[in-house]
């Protein structure tokens, strides 16, 4: 059984990989461009370097294990003909994005941009006008498991939740919860919208510029999902014209985000640059979830942790 | 009965007050240096115009309101001696101000000022060694009001706590909670300490350099009590040995803080200008608690809400 590695991992991770299944064979790499995909069965992967290309050359390739959540880029299609097994790591960005983006929607209302801003100039003033999270209301697209922790922070802060998905079907840590549908006629009512939504055929395009001409224009606009979700253009002019109080951006149509874009300049715009689920604990976690679904491979068990659906491509 | 207000509130909170006291007559100034000192029998006060000169002129006065929580600068003894009640807003700060230090917190756990800068120079890179709250243990000197609601919701990011006071008494969302002659053997634990003491003389002086040595180096200090409960330049020399990751603070030993102090150039220093506990929603929470007491007052009732205890200083 050859296990192919495609990114780095620490010296004593390798160690106990290899003492815990001594029945595998490591391929300890950095990239897919070595003769190991011909004949590995399992390629652990950041997923950039799943293609068509690859795909012909792994002829014993029968499970991609993905450390990270979005798959789009993959060929889908192609692997669910070859009937390829792929898991991804969802979970484990749970904890660091829903870290990030209390960290920044607390950051815009505590006025802490204003307070680093004042120290450059050695300016003691105060007249920050702070607001606070209490008592506001969140809406939150795609309330799976980084929504839902989220929410469950949000809600320790004294916010009211609102999840938003395809069938309005309760979530946890959700307050109420509505359909894809409803979201226009909720959005007057949200201080944040926060999306965390994968993309899929379903949620490409989801909000145009109605929606933001919907919201508040006290409200903060959180991507942390997919950049896909919304027309950049439209949000550039939404920000512009002011119609909303302020956006972060972890997420853009095209990464890195182009030197030109507006983004980088708007005074009314955070550009993050991808980086709300990086964390010391990232591959340590990933780990876990690997060894624990190498186990049932070997043992060829099934009820494998975080199967993607192919179809669905989440 | 005279009650005399020394700073602005909004019209609607004057006739709101008026409508509701009919028996009061209510002088809305923004300064103690007019002749209604002389004669009001309240002063509803920031605290920092109550002196002697003051307490001389105002032989009628039977209670200051003091809308803010230290109270250290003012005369005290003569109060007592006076048997004037003050009563202050103790726990109107709990909300804006637990929400500053998760903000910050935060912020620095996941890289949020190196997001803000590079920004500025539209550089797209993501190494910023992001960490996370999850299973840290933070050092809590003064587990009250606001200490305790920094507890709880640091508890619901996973963070362990710890509470330090005088008599090691159970407090509110503490995992634990020690002495102050305990702290120092609990300072190597700690990922964040975090003072919002008042000052008193048991305080003043509490944090020597000794104990930043004690510190681990990625710790993170957090003053949002008073400047007094350290020597300054103990810590800045601590900051410039690296011994310990970062300081932010909201509290200095003279505010406004001077120019040439070295607080404001140092990379791993935050100076917050006092402005934590600020919010929209402070004169409101402030007016609540005064109404309630105004009412007990008049009716002679006694049983105050938030009564400061003149020997203990807060």
């Amino acid at each position: 059984m050859d296990v192919l590695f495609t990114f780095k991992i620490a010296e004593r991770q390798k160690a106990e990989l290899i003492q815990q299944f001594p029945t595998c064979t490591f391929h300890f790499k950095r990239t897919a461009s070595g003769e190991e995909v011909n004949f590995a069965d399992v390629i652990v992967t950041y997923g950039g370097n799943i293609n068509h290309e690859l795909l012909a050359r792994a002829e014993r390739l029968k499970w991609i294990m993905v450390a990270s959540a979005g798959i789009e880029k993959m060929p889908l299609e192609a692997l669910e003909e070859r009937k390829i097994l792929v898991t991804n790591v969802r979970g484990i960005h749970k904890t660091p994005m829903a870290e990030s983006v209390l960290g920044h929607i607390l950051a815009l209302k505590r006025s802490i941009p204003e307070i680093y801003a004042i120290q450059e100039t050695k300016e003691w003033k105060g007249d920050f006008h702070s607001t606070e999270l209490r008592d506001s209301t969140a809406l939150i697209l795609g309330p799976g498991s980084i929504g839902g922790e989220i929410g469950r922070l949000l809600q320790a802060f004294g916010v009211r939740t609102v999840g938003c998905n395809r069938s309005g079907r309760k979530a946890d840590y959700m307050d109420e919860t509505i359909t894809f549908g409803q979201l226009k006629a909720e959005l007057p009512q949200a201080d944040f919208v926060i999306s965390v939504l994968p993309s899929t055929p379903e949620t490409t395009g989801l909000l145009t510029a109605e929606h933001f001409m919907a919201m508040k224009d006290s409200a903060i606009y959180l991507n942390f999902g997919r950049g896909d979700v919304l027309n950049e253009a439209e949000l550039i002019e939404a920000l512009k014209e002011k119609r909303i109080h302020h956006a972060v951006l972890d997420v853009f149509q095209t990464e890195p985000l182009p030197e030109d874009s507006e983004f980088w300049t708007l005074p009314n715009c955070t550009v993050s640059p991808h980086v709300s689920s990086k964390s010391w604990k990232y591959i340590e976690r990933a780990l876990i979830i690997f060894q624990e679904n190498l186990e049932k491979f070997l043992k060829k068990e099934g009820n494998f942790c975080n199967v993607v659906n192919l179809k669905q491509g989440y």
